[in-house]
Protein backbone atom coordinates (compact mmCIF):
# COMPACT_ATOMS: atom_id res chain seq x y z
CA UNK A 1 0.00 0.00 0.00
CA UNK A 2 1.02 3.43 -0.69
CA UNK A 3 1.46 6.13 1.80
CA UNK A 4 0.22 8.86 -0.92
CA UNK A 5 -3.27 9.08 -2.13
CA UNK A 6 -5.01 6.99 -4.83
CA UNK A 7 -5.68 9.34 -8.11
CA UNK A 8 -8.38 9.04 -10.83
CA UNK A 9 -7.41 9.73 -13.98
CA UNK A 10 -9.24 9.62 -16.98
CA UNK A 11 -8.37 9.67 -20.52
CA UNK A 12 -10.64 11.15 -23.12
CA UNK A 13 -10.76 12.01 -26.98
CA UNK A 14 -12.53 11.18 -29.81
CA UNK A 15 -11.88 7.72 -31.96
CA UNK A 16 -8.30 7.22 -33.04
CA UNK A 17 -6.76 9.78 -31.00
CA UNK A 18 -4.45 7.40 -28.70
CA UNK A 19 -6.37 6.67 -25.52
CA UNK A 20 -5.53 3.01 -25.28
CA UNK A 21 -1.82 3.30 -26.19
CA UNK A 22 -1.31 6.58 -24.33
CA UNK A 23 -3.17 4.57 -21.24
CA UNK A 24 -0.62 1.91 -21.18
CA UNK A 25 2.38 4.10 -21.47
CA UNK A 26 0.95 5.86 -18.62
CA UNK A 27 0.08 3.07 -16.49
CA UNK A 28 4.26 1.56 -17.53
CA UNK A 29 5.76 4.97 -16.31
CA UNK A 30 3.77 4.99 -12.79
CA UNK A 31 4.46 1.60 -12.36
CA UNK A 32 8.16 2.05 -12.62
CA UNK A 33 7.90 4.61 -9.66
CA UNK A 34 6.59 1.97 -7.44
CA UNK A 35 3.09 2.82 -7.62
CA UNK A 36 -0.10 0.83 -7.71
CA UNK A 37 -1.87 1.10 -11.09
CA UNK A 38 -5.37 -0.07 -12.05
CA UNK A 39 -5.85 0.62 -15.72
CA UNK A 40 -9.74 0.06 -16.88
CA UNK A 41 -12.25 1.28 -19.78
CA UNK A 42 -15.64 2.33 -20.23
CA UNK A 43 -18.29 0.96 -21.02
CA UNK A 44 -17.17 -2.10 -18.56
CA UNK A 45 -14.41 -2.62 -16.29
CA UNK A 46 -16.65 -4.95 -14.26
CA UNK A 47 -18.35 -7.82 -14.75
CA UNK A 48 -21.64 -6.52 -14.67
CA UNK A 49 -21.05 -3.41 -16.47
CA UNK A 50 -18.88 -5.57 -19.21
CA UNK A 51 -22.29 -7.31 -19.46
CA UNK A 52 -24.24 -3.91 -20.04
CA UNK A 53 -21.70 -2.77 -22.66
CA UNK A 54 -22.31 -6.03 -24.59
CA UNK A 55 -25.88 -5.15 -24.57
CA UNK A 56 -25.01 -1.55 -25.80
CA UNK A 57 -22.50 -2.48 -28.23
CA UNK A 58 -24.34 -5.30 -30.25
CA UNK A 59 -27.94 -4.23 -30.89
CA UNK A 60 -30.49 -6.16 -32.66
CA UNK A 61 -32.68 -5.21 -35.50
CA UNK A 62 -34.31 -2.20 -33.70
CA UNK A 63 -31.16 -0.89 -31.41
CA UNK A 64 -31.53 1.65 -28.34
CA UNK A 65 -33.01 4.57 -28.22
CA UNK A 66 -30.88 7.58 -27.12
CA UNK A 67 -32.97 8.01 -23.66
CA UNK A 68 -32.17 3.92 -23.15
CA UNK A 69 -28.50 4.62 -24.44
CA UNK A 70 -27.69 7.14 -21.96
CA UNK A 71 -29.56 5.23 -18.93
CA UNK A 72 -27.45 2.16 -19.99
CA UNK A 73 -23.95 3.85 -20.41
CA UNK A 74 -24.69 5.28 -16.48
CA UNK A 75 -25.66 1.84 -14.85
CA UNK A 76 -22.81 0.71 -16.47
CA UNK A 77 -20.64 3.32 -14.85
CA UNK A 78 -22.34 3.28 -11.49
CA UNK A 79 -21.53 -0.04 -11.32
CA UNK A 80 -17.76 0.63 -12.96
CA UNK A 81 -17.60 3.04 -9.68
CA UNK A 82 -18.89 1.55 -7.04
CA UNK A 83 -17.02 -1.94 -7.57
CA UNK A 84 -13.22 -0.95 -9.08
CA UNK A 85 -13.11 2.83 -9.09
CA UNK A 86 -13.73 3.44 -5.76
CA UNK A 87 -12.20 1.03 -4.19
CA UNK A 88 -9.35 1.33 -5.77
CA UNK A 89 -8.76 5.12 -5.04
CA UNK A 90 -9.96 3.84 -0.96
CA UNK A 91 -6.42 1.77 -1.55
CA UNK A 92 -3.93 4.42 -2.40
CA UNK A 93 -4.19 3.21 -6.22
CA UNK A 94 -4.03 4.91 -9.47
CA UNK A 95 -7.11 4.41 -11.97
CA UNK A 96 -6.18 5.19 -15.13
CA UNK A 97 -9.51 5.19 -17.22
CA UNK A 98 -10.24 4.62 -20.75
CA UNK A 99 -13.33 6.87 -21.33
CA UNK A 100 -15.26 8.38 -18.29
CA UNK A 101 -18.43 10.81 -17.63
CA UNK A 102 -16.85 13.12 -20.44
CA UNK A 103 -17.91 10.79 -22.95
CA UNK A 104 -21.18 10.36 -22.55
CA UNK A 105 -21.57 14.13 -22.34
CA UNK A 106 -19.89 14.42 -25.64
CA UNK A 107 -21.65 11.44 -27.22
CA UNK A 108 -25.03 11.02 -25.44
CA UNK A 109 -25.64 14.69 -24.64
CA UNK A 110 -26.02 17.12 -27.00
CA UNK A 111 -26.94 14.52 -30.16
CA UNK A 112 -29.47 12.24 -29.21
CA UNK A 113 -32.32 14.56 -26.94
CA UNK A 114 -30.56 14.65 -24.08
CA UNK A 115 -29.17 17.91 -22.87
CA UNK A 116 -25.55 18.22 -21.18
CA UNK A 117 -27.57 18.68 -17.57
CA UNK A 118 -29.55 15.27 -17.81
CA UNK A 119 -26.29 13.85 -18.23
CA UNK A 120 -24.91 14.64 -15.49
CA UNK A 121 -28.03 14.32 -13.19
CA UNK A 122 -27.90 10.79 -14.17
CA UNK A 123 -24.13 10.71 -13.67
CA UNK A 124 -25.10 12.41 -10.09
CA UNK A 125 -27.91 9.84 -9.18
CA UNK A 126 -25.88 6.86 -10.69
CA UNK A 127 -21.78 7.74 -9.50
CA UNK A 128 -22.90 10.42 -6.93
CA UNK A 129 -21.14 12.26 -9.23
CA UNK A 130 -17.49 11.17 -8.92
CA UNK A 131 -15.22 13.38 -11.25
CA UNK A 132 -11.38 12.25 -12.15
CA UNK A 133 -8.72 14.34 -10.14
CA UNK A 134 -7.25 14.78 -13.65
CA UNK A 135 -8.91 14.17 -17.06
CA UNK A 136 -6.16 13.88 -19.85
CA UNK A 137 -7.97 15.46 -23.19
CA UNK A 138 -6.17 13.62 -26.83
CA UNK A 139 -6.73 16.14 -29.47
CA UNK A 140 -5.66 15.72 -33.29
CA UNK A 141 -6.61 17.52 -36.29
CA UNK A 142 -9.30 16.15 -38.09
CA UNK A 143 -7.96 14.59 -40.99
CA UNK A 144 -5.10 12.20 -38.58
CA UNK A 145 -7.99 10.62 -36.77
CA UNK A 146 -9.71 10.09 -40.06
CA UNK A 147 -6.18 8.54 -41.18
CA UNK A 148 -5.73 6.59 -38.05
CA UNK A 149 -9.22 4.78 -37.83
CA UNK A 150 -9.26 3.57 -41.63
CA UNK A 151 -5.78 1.74 -39.80
CA UNK A 152 -7.78 0.08 -37.62
CA UNK A 153 -9.63 -3.44 -38.59
CA UNK A 154 -9.47 -2.51 -42.50
CA UNK A 155 -11.62 0.49 -41.75
CA UNK A 156 -14.73 -1.36 -40.71
CA UNK A 157 -15.38 -0.02 -37.44
CA UNK A 158 -17.73 -0.37 -34.58
CA UNK A 159 -21.03 1.08 -34.42
CA UNK A 160 -20.19 4.60 -33.23
CA UNK A 161 -16.59 4.75 -35.31
CA UNK A 162 -18.18 4.09 -38.77
CA UNK A 163 -20.55 7.54 -38.20
CA UNK A 164 -19.34 10.24 -40.24
CA UNK A 165 -17.45 12.75 -40.19
CA UNK A 166 -19.27 15.63 -39.07
CA UNK A 167 -20.55 13.36 -36.43
CA UNK A 168 -16.96 13.05 -35.07
CA UNK A 169 -15.88 17.03 -35.30
CA UNK A 170 -19.22 17.68 -33.03
CA UNK A 171 -17.99 15.43 -30.90
CA UNK A 172 -14.10 16.45 -30.56
CA UNK A 173 -15.89 19.74 -30.36
CA UNK A 174 -18.03 19.02 -27.14
CA UNK A 175 -14.89 17.85 -25.82
CA UNK A 176 -13.00 20.89 -26.22
CA UNK A 177 -15.90 22.69 -25.14
CA UNK A 178 -15.82 20.94 -21.95
CA UNK A 179 -12.17 21.02 -20.85
CA UNK A 180 -12.77 25.44 -21.53
CA UNK A 181 -15.48 25.09 -19.32
CA UNK A 182 -13.08 23.34 -16.52
CA UNK A 183 -9.49 23.76 -17.41
CA UNK A 184 -8.58 22.98 -14.02
CA UNK A 185 -9.63 19.60 -14.08
CA UNK A 186 -8.47 18.94 -17.81
CA UNK A 187 -5.37 18.74 -19.29
CA UNK A 188 -5.54 18.94 -22.93
CA UNK A 189 -2.61 17.47 -24.78
CA UNK A 190 -1.54 17.42 -28.58
CA UNK A 191 -1.97 13.58 -29.28
CA UNK A 192 -0.10 14.43 -33.13
CA UNK A 193 3.66 13.20 -32.88
CA UNK A 194 5.03 9.88 -31.84
CA UNK A 195 3.29 8.04 -28.75
CA UNK A 196 6.80 8.82 -27.31
CA UNK A 197 5.94 12.71 -27.71
CA UNK A 198 2.70 12.32 -26.52
CA UNK A 199 3.53 10.48 -23.48
CA UNK A 200 5.99 12.67 -22.57
CA UNK A 201 2.94 15.97 -22.76
CA UNK A 202 1.11 13.73 -20.39
CA UNK A 203 3.52 13.12 -18.25
CA UNK A 204 4.56 16.66 -18.24
CA UNK A 205 0.72 17.11 -16.41
CA UNK A 206 0.79 14.47 -14.44
CA UNK A 207 4.13 15.59 -12.85
CA UNK A 208 1.90 17.36 -10.28
CA UNK A 209 0.86 14.61 -9.01
CA UNK A 210 3.51 13.25 -8.18
CA UNK A 211 5.50 15.45 -6.10
CA UNK B 1 -58.34 1.74 -35.19
CA UNK B 2 -61.07 3.24 -32.37
CA UNK B 3 -62.06 6.62 -32.81
CA UNK B 4 -61.34 7.51 -28.79
CA UNK B 5 -58.03 8.19 -27.70
CA UNK B 6 -55.95 5.57 -26.09
CA UNK B 7 -55.29 4.66 -22.82
CA UNK B 8 -52.80 3.70 -19.87
CA UNK B 9 -53.87 2.35 -17.25
CA UNK B 10 -50.79 0.75 -14.69
CA UNK B 11 -51.82 -1.80 -11.91
CA UNK B 12 -49.43 -1.46 -8.60
CA UNK B 13 -49.16 -3.03 -5.02
CA UNK B 14 -47.14 -5.33 -3.92
CA UNK B 15 -46.65 -9.28 -4.05
CA UNK B 16 -49.46 -11.36 -4.07
CA UNK B 17 -52.26 -8.92 -4.26
CA UNK B 18 -53.64 -10.60 -7.63
CA UNK B 19 -52.13 -7.66 -10.29
CA UNK B 20 -51.86 -10.28 -12.74
CA UNK B 21 -55.09 -11.80 -12.64
CA UNK B 22 -56.62 -8.34 -12.83
CA UNK B 23 -54.75 -7.20 -15.50
CA UNK B 24 -56.06 -10.22 -17.26
CA UNK B 25 -59.58 -10.00 -16.42
CA UNK B 26 -59.59 -6.03 -16.99
CA UNK B 27 -58.21 -6.70 -20.78
CA UNK B 28 -60.85 -9.06 -21.84
CA UNK B 29 -63.74 -6.54 -20.35
CA UNK B 30 -62.14 -3.81 -22.09
CA UNK B 31 -61.94 -6.33 -25.58
CA UNK B 32 -65.43 -7.33 -24.98
CA UNK B 33 -65.89 -3.52 -25.41
CA UNK B 34 -64.60 -3.59 -28.95
CA UNK B 35 -61.07 -1.48 -27.73
CA UNK B 36 -57.65 -2.85 -28.83
CA UNK B 37 -56.17 -3.81 -25.91
CA UNK B 38 -52.19 -4.22 -25.13
CA UNK B 39 -50.92 -5.94 -21.98
CA UNK B 40 -47.37 -5.82 -20.70
CA UNK B 41 -45.36 -6.15 -17.54
CA UNK B 42 -42.11 -4.20 -16.40
CA UNK B 43 -39.60 -4.66 -15.53
CA UNK B 44 -40.00 -5.62 -19.77
CA UNK B 45 -42.25 -5.41 -22.48
CA UNK B 46 -40.06 -5.15 -25.03
CA UNK B 47 -37.02 -7.43 -26.54
CA UNK B 48 -34.89 -4.74 -24.76
CA UNK B 49 -36.16 -4.47 -21.79
CA UNK B 50 -36.62 -8.15 -21.22
CA UNK B 51 -32.94 -8.58 -21.41
CA UNK B 52 -32.55 -5.87 -19.06
CA UNK B 53 -34.97 -7.82 -16.97
CA UNK B 54 -32.97 -10.86 -17.15
CA UNK B 55 -29.97 -9.13 -16.15
CA UNK B 56 -31.67 -7.58 -12.90
CA UNK B 57 -33.45 -10.99 -12.30
CA UNK B 58 -30.69 -13.14 -12.44
CA UNK B 59 -27.61 -11.18 -10.82
CA UNK B 60 -24.36 -13.24 -10.38
CA UNK B 61 -22.16 -13.29 -7.44
CA UNK B 62 -21.95 -10.06 -6.35
CA UNK B 63 -25.53 -8.20 -7.48
CA UNK B 64 -26.14 -5.10 -8.26
CA UNK B 65 -25.96 -2.07 -5.98
CA UNK B 66 -29.12 0.09 -5.58
CA UNK B 67 -27.69 2.90 -8.14
CA UNK B 68 -26.76 0.84 -10.71
CA UNK B 69 -30.14 -1.00 -10.37
CA UNK B 70 -32.21 1.72 -10.32
CA UNK B 71 -30.59 3.14 -13.71
CA UNK B 72 -30.98 -0.17 -15.22
CA UNK B 73 -35.18 -0.80 -14.63
CA UNK B 74 -35.52 3.20 -16.09
CA UNK B 75 -33.00 1.75 -19.20
CA UNK B 76 -35.98 -0.68 -19.35
CA UNK B 77 -38.69 1.42 -19.04
CA UNK B 78 -37.27 4.08 -21.35
CA UNK B 79 -37.04 1.46 -24.19
CA UNK B 80 -40.96 0.02 -23.25
CA UNK B 81 -42.08 3.23 -23.39
CA UNK B 82 -40.69 4.20 -26.82
CA UNK B 83 -41.67 1.02 -28.60
CA UNK B 84 -44.51 -0.11 -26.99
CA UNK B 85 -46.49 2.31 -24.56
CA UNK B 86 -46.61 5.23 -26.26
CA UNK B 87 -47.13 3.50 -29.70
CA UNK B 88 -49.88 2.13 -28.72
CA UNK B 89 -51.56 4.93 -27.17
CA UNK B 90 -50.87 7.35 -30.11
CA UNK B 91 -53.23 4.85 -32.56
CA UNK B 92 -56.14 4.63 -29.52
CA UNK B 93 -55.18 1.15 -28.03
CA UNK B 94 -55.66 0.69 -23.89
CA UNK B 95 -51.98 0.00 -22.80
CA UNK B 96 -52.63 -2.26 -18.86
CA UNK B 97 -49.15 -2.42 -17.32
CA UNK B 98 -48.25 -4.52 -15.02
CA UNK B 99 -46.07 -2.16 -13.01
CA UNK B 100 -44.93 0.90 -14.11
CA UNK B 101 -42.82 4.01 -12.39
CA UNK B 102 -44.63 3.73 -8.96
CA UNK B 103 -43.09 0.19 -8.18
CA UNK B 104 -39.33 2.06 -9.43
CA UNK B 105 -40.49 4.84 -6.19
CA UNK B 106 -41.46 2.42 -3.90
CA UNK B 107 -38.71 -0.72 -4.60
CA UNK B 108 -36.03 1.75 -5.56
CA UNK B 109 -36.55 5.00 -3.62
CA UNK B 110 -36.42 5.18 0.01
CA UNK B 111 -34.77 1.94 0.36
CA UNK B 112 -31.18 1.66 -1.42
CA UNK B 113 -30.55 5.42 -0.86
CA UNK B 114 -31.84 6.74 -3.57
CA UNK B 115 -34.63 9.46 -2.75
CA UNK B 116 -38.18 9.86 -4.88
CA UNK B 117 -37.11 12.68 -6.36
CA UNK B 118 -33.99 10.58 -7.80
CA UNK B 119 -36.15 8.00 -8.83
CA UNK B 120 -38.43 10.71 -10.83
CA UNK B 121 -35.35 12.33 -11.93
CA UNK B 122 -34.65 9.30 -13.81
CA UNK B 123 -38.35 8.71 -15.32
CA UNK B 124 -37.87 12.76 -16.51
CA UNK B 125 -34.74 11.79 -18.24
CA UNK B 126 -35.43 8.27 -19.55
CA UNK B 127 -39.30 8.47 -20.63
CA UNK B 128 -40.19 12.26 -20.51
CA UNK B 129 -42.34 11.49 -17.33
CA UNK B 130 -45.12 9.70 -18.89
CA UNK B 131 -47.66 8.88 -16.15
CA UNK B 132 -50.58 6.79 -16.88
CA UNK B 133 -54.04 7.94 -16.63
CA UNK B 134 -55.15 5.38 -14.23
CA UNK B 135 -52.54 3.85 -11.58
CA UNK B 136 -54.85 0.95 -9.83
CA UNK B 137 -52.80 0.47 -6.53
CA UNK B 138 -54.34 -3.24 -5.37
CA UNK B 139 -54.35 -3.19 -1.46
CA UNK B 140 -54.57 -5.96 1.05
CA UNK B 141 -54.13 -6.40 4.59
CA UNK B 142 -50.31 -7.68 4.73
CA UNK B 143 -51.37 -11.36 6.39
CA UNK B 144 -53.47 -12.10 3.26
CA UNK B 145 -50.36 -11.25 1.02
CA UNK B 146 -48.25 -13.32 2.95
CA UNK B 147 -50.64 -16.29 2.44
CA UNK B 148 -50.93 -15.26 -1.09
CA UNK B 149 -47.27 -15.52 -1.40
CA UNK B 150 -46.37 -18.83 0.62
CA UNK B 151 -49.16 -20.97 -2.51
CA UNK B 152 -46.37 -19.47 -5.03
CA UNK B 153 -44.12 -22.10 -5.98
CA UNK B 154 -44.28 -23.78 -2.95
CA UNK B 155 -43.08 -20.33 -1.41
CA UNK B 156 -39.96 -20.27 -2.79
CA UNK B 157 -40.23 -16.70 -4.20
CA UNK B 158 -37.64 -14.88 -6.57
CA UNK B 159 -35.09 -12.46 -5.17
CA UNK B 160 -37.80 -9.62 -4.37
CA UNK B 161 -40.25 -12.21 -3.37
CA UNK B 162 -38.00 -13.52 -0.51
CA UNK B 163 -37.36 -10.77 1.40
CA UNK B 164 -39.05 -10.24 4.97
CA UNK B 165 -42.18 -9.54 5.90
CA UNK B 166 -41.18 -5.49 7.33
CA UNK B 167 -39.55 -4.93 3.44
CA UNK B 168 -42.71 -5.44 2.05
CA UNK B 169 -44.68 -3.03 4.93
CA UNK B 170 -42.76 -0.82 3.95
CA UNK B 171 -43.32 -0.88 0.27
CA UNK B 172 -46.91 -0.60 0.85
CA UNK B 173 -46.74 1.96 2.67
CA UNK B 174 -44.73 3.71 0.55
CA UNK B 175 -47.86 2.53 -2.64
CA UNK B 176 -50.26 3.91 -0.29
CA UNK B 177 -48.58 7.41 0.33
CA UNK B 178 -47.86 7.87 -3.54
CA UNK B 179 -51.77 7.41 -4.06
CA UNK B 180 -52.54 10.12 -0.93
CA UNK B 181 -50.25 12.60 -2.76
CA UNK B 182 -51.85 12.32 -6.00
CA UNK B 183 -55.53 11.07 -5.73
CA UNK B 184 -56.36 11.91 -9.38
CA UNK B 185 -54.01 9.29 -10.73
CA UNK B 186 -54.43 7.04 -8.15
CA UNK B 187 -57.51 4.54 -7.73
CA UNK B 188 -56.94 2.65 -4.50
CA UNK B 189 -58.85 -0.69 -5.00
CA UNK B 190 -59.64 -3.29 -1.91
CA UNK B 191 -58.23 -6.11 -3.46
CA UNK B 192 -59.26 -9.25 -0.73
CA UNK B 193 -62.38 -11.14 -1.92
CA UNK B 194 -63.02 -13.04 -5.30
CA UNK B 195 -61.23 -12.20 -8.21
CA UNK B 196 -64.92 -11.51 -9.32
CA UNK B 197 -65.47 -8.88 -7.30
CA UNK B 198 -61.97 -7.05 -7.10
CA UNK B 199 -62.61 -6.80 -11.23
CA UNK B 200 -66.19 -5.31 -10.40
CA UNK B 201 -64.36 -2.61 -7.84
CA UNK B 202 -62.03 -1.71 -11.09
CA UNK B 203 -64.45 -1.21 -13.58
CA UNK B 204 -66.28 0.63 -11.07
CA UNK B 205 -63.41 3.25 -11.23
CA UNK B 206 -62.63 2.93 -14.98
CA UNK B 207 -66.28 3.92 -16.23
CA UNK B 208 -65.24 7.47 -16.14
CA UNK B 209 -62.59 6.47 -19.16
CA UNK B 210 -65.43 4.29 -20.86
CA UNK B 211 -68.22 6.84 -21.37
Amino acid sequence: MSAAPGRFIALEGGEGVGKSTQGRMLAEALRARGLEVVTTREPGGTAGAEAIRTMLLTTDGEGWGARAEALLFAAARADHVEKLIRPAIARGAWVICDRFVDSSRAYQGGGGGLSDTDVLDLHRIGSEGLLPDLTVLLTVRPEVSAQRLAMRDGGAGDRIESRGAPYHARVAEAFRAFAAQDPDRFAVIDAEGSPADVHSRIMARIAGFLT
